[in-house]
């Protein structure tokens, strides 16, 4: 594969606002490509797309859980509700890149993607290179193409770990599925290892009385209070394969948004996740050597909050500026 | 707190050596403090602990699995076991840092220190200061100087993520321990999220029927053979509280000991927590470029993993040539 020299960015940007899925796994593939040629296309593509999308006006949902909890069928549920509320729903799916997953994830896969024939359903996975502690290296600036196309971002992991958190912290609302009779994932919550999500989803609510007691349990071990404040944190029950509960489960992603609209803080959520996926990104490159010579963790969180460049060329500018500072300081 | 200028290593290192419980805790505070003239006394510490020790005769055992599962009371129960066969015994106990689990793990730990007032048992815990996705750093060197006082010392952790792995890197014989009817735990062993632990138990036994469902479902999940080859991954069965089954798991430990000597596999496999433990460290300090910069991950194992140096000696080392690079390199 050779860099598309041919590339006409602003007419890729303008076939990605209007919604071409040929053109949008075209862009995809941009982001995905590391060779220095592609970067520098991704960056102006990227600069390109902010001028026109509407971003702002669209809804980044995280969903994440243990393997086998039905993630995948839940998935599917939703993105029918969405549509049929006439919403347009883009997925990104990061795998784990555990050659013993890769196998069950494909048929949840294909079962998810039994919605995708419906255009205005676009399902990407992406392979988690083992970067980021777990997170796929370009999830952050692909959810930025996404948001510029759907309605709706659903951003789809699986596990308990570092890389839940993370996608936690780069979305606007984030959903915890648990199963039923599933211990573990209650002591995880209560333990703090997760970070707390804004909405606990009990799947296979068919299952009856566990069902039930797993989401009373949830519901009384874990403050009702959101660390972000201003959110009591509900716990719904759903069967994705008797299709209950996902139009409710829908109806409260919805009033999540509306309650940080309401309080302004999705501006302020939305600047972070930028911040946030960079420095994970210095970090993995340059470590904490890295971090601290360019003022330490904190500083450049605030700095690079208040910044608004596309992903790309924000990067390529810190990383320049760490290169410089090496240089001065030996 | 000033540097501790009248240190005699030496002595410290004979006294520790002895088995002498206020020398072992001023030797593991040392090794704690991140000062540069506490690092020099600390690697010339490990440096003379090295020429006496018989490190190589004792037996690092690590035990992880969700919170709630009965860990600490299983850790008291084998401890107990050990103790009777005339064992002595080291525990480093990793908390996560989350001040949510403080309180409850304080509880835990104090449960497990009802069995230190005896002389042979000493118990160290180690914050998590979220470094090396969730590692204390100084787990390894740590565990160097423990090998050295101790017949048998285990690590304790708390979870099932990168932590968890690093400590089955850098152990002989890692225990997962999960609770009966716990289908997440099994979810995750399947999914391979968990490296393959060297023995499953299933705590909790008294429970009965969920407890024999879980075994064989355990059981069934996994390949028998585990990853490292020649050994056939047993599940076993414990009570803590009835103190069942817990003999069964320390012989089964001490046979996993015999499988890997039998083998000549523990003489390769202690080589390689070290060069691991550096380049988590490394990649931490100075990320992917900084590990890049010294020929990449594999070349730069392979090369540590043939050194004996005091772990920080070497890592002293690998950090001044990886800063000399830069300078030559800019």
């Amino acid at each position: 594969m050779t860099a598309d020299l041919s590339l006409d960015i602003a007419a890729l940007a303008e076939q990605v606002c209007a919604g071409n899925r040929r053109a949008l796994a075209r862009a995809l593939n941009l982001l995905d490509d590391a060779r220095e040629s592609a970067r520098e296309q991704a960056a102006r593509f990227l600069e390109t797309l902010a001028g026109r999308s509407a971003a702002a006006s669209a809804h980044l949902v995280g969903m994440t859980g243990p393997p086998g909890v039905g993630k995948s069928s839940l998935g599917a549920a939703l993105i029918r509700e969405w549509r049929r509320r006439g919403l347009r729903v883009g997925v990104l799916a990061v795998d784990p890149s555990s050659p013993v997953t890769g196998g069950a994830l494909l048929g949840d896969r294909l079962r998810m993607q039994a919605s995708t024939e419906d255009d205005g359903v676009f399902v990407r996975s992406l392979s988690n290179r083992g970067e980021f502690g777990g997170l796929s290296a370009e999830v952050w600036p692909m959810s930025v193409v996404m948001l510029a196309c759907f309605d709706v971002v659903l951003i789809e992991t699986v596990g308990v770990g570092q890389r839940e958190v993370d996608i936690a912290r780069m979305c606007d609302t984030t959903c915890f599925v648990a199963q039923p009779g599933s211990g573990d994932t209650i002591q995880f919550l209560k333990a703090g290892i997760l970070e707390v999500p804004h909405i606990l989803v009990v799947n296979k609510a068919d299952m009856g009385d566990v069902a039930n007691r797993t989401r009373r349990e949830l519901a009384s071990s874990l403050g009702r209070e959101h660390a972000d404040g201003g959110w009591e944190i509900p716990v719904i029950a759903t069967s994705a394969t008797r299709n209950e509960g996902v139009a409710q489960l829908v109806d409260t992603i919805e009033q999540h948004r509306q309650a940080l609209l309401g309080r302004q803080s999705l501006t302020s959520r939305r600047s972070s996740y930028q911040a946030y996926w960079l420095l994970k990104r210095l970090g993995g490159e340059f470590g904490s050597y890295g971090i601290d010579t360019l003022g330490g963790y904190d500083a450049l969180a605030r700095e690079l909050q208040d910044e608004a460049l596309n992903p790309f060329t924000q990067y390529a500018a810190l990383r320049a500026r760490l290169l410089k500072q090496f240089n001065n300081e030996l």
